[in-house]
């Protein structure tokens, strides 16, 4: 048993972004694969969402607490730049994808195309077509945000990098992957991140077995 | 005009957290009262929210990166603690502070109490009714959480603590902070935030003049 656990299923995206920042500090740790809702993540996250987490009896959930904690107590590379505007950058990106890139690309298209038919519900169209506009101009945003940089805080992988590889690893596998059409920034931070080793340690079994 | 710009109307709770960070720094500033969703805080914030902030040309957005960066570059009391598990509750507050309470205390109770009306429009007294039980219960874990400490993060202030208060604040001109008798930590809490000089210089005008 590890000195470190991560309670939540790994299909979840912010399981997933845990998962990748403890791969990139070479942290050994058990996921323990609970899913979000349930009387048994209660103890681990008093709202009922995933992940929690644990370092030899300090409890912690929220992702963002749980990466950044994760890169101040553990030896191995930096997750998070030293330099105040790096940083601050580091800091924005992770609030703007967890308020509107999850809204949008992941609570939209990722839940219409592979979430509902996980649970035998079809994909509402609909929904997708009336927040299409929103998804392709949130996706320019960030595709700009992209240029002239290697990653989303500068020239360095961050945090914010891992909160946004899980979301558009799932947007690859939907038919709303032609909005990266128009993203070349976007295409080639994703086939950077893609390649790392961290990425195929963490890649979810999707569908997941029955 | 101050070297630090910062946009975005004061009534926001955001920009009054912002505010908060920048007078507990001691930092001087103009606040430019742009309303969110308006072509003028396009240049300040791409997803048109509040607030923007600028300082001496750098630009950046999202509350909890403008907080934390105003802590790193300004001199004055700190507002974010240097051991790890302490800066890793603030920051596991800061988070679930912005998903948990600004969805429900936030969105719905100060939503159809405050600003409902401020807009001619009548409160929807069954979507209170509605959402009482979880409001309810989300104050308990708060009300634990400041169990045995002064401040969300420990026994000194920090940026946690000044995300929650502009919440509190509009509660408690709503008949819902009623449920903040069950809740005496919360209480001792508040009284000791209210008694801060950046409480009083952040008040915003409410109802607002027309």
């Amino acid at each position: 048993m590890a000195d470190v656990k991560l309670y939540g299923i790994p299909l979840s995206t912010y399981v997933r972004t845990a998962r990748l920042a403890l791969e990139e500090k070479g942290v050994a740790y058990d996921n323990i694969p609970i899913p979000p809702g349930t009387p048994d993540i209660a103890p681990h996250h008093p709202f009922g969402r995933v992940p929690g987490f644990e370092h030899g009896g300090f409890k912690l959930y929220e992702t963002s607490a749980i990466c950044r904690y994760v890169d101040e107590v553990f030896p191995g590379p930096a997750i998070a730049p030293k330099e105040p505007k790096a940083r601050a950058l580091m800091e924005q990106w992770i609030s703007a994808i967890s308020c509107y890139y999850d809204s949008t690309v992941t609570r939209v298209v990722i839940f219409e195309r592979l979430v509902a038919p996980m649970f035998g519900n079809p994909t509402n169209e609909q929904r997708i077509k009336e927040n299409l506009d929103v998804v392709g101009k949130r996706l320019d945003i960030l595709n700009g945000a992209l240029s002239g940089r290697k990653f989303l805080a500068g020239d360095s992988i961050s945090i914010a990098d891992l909160f946004l590889l899980p979301i558009m690893f799932y947007l690859e596998l939907t038919p709303e992957k032609s909005l990266l059409a128009a993203c070349p920034n976007i295409r080639r931070w994703y086939d950077s991140m893609a390649s790392r080793p961290s990425f195929a340690k963490t890649v979810p079994q999707f569908p997941p077995k029955r």
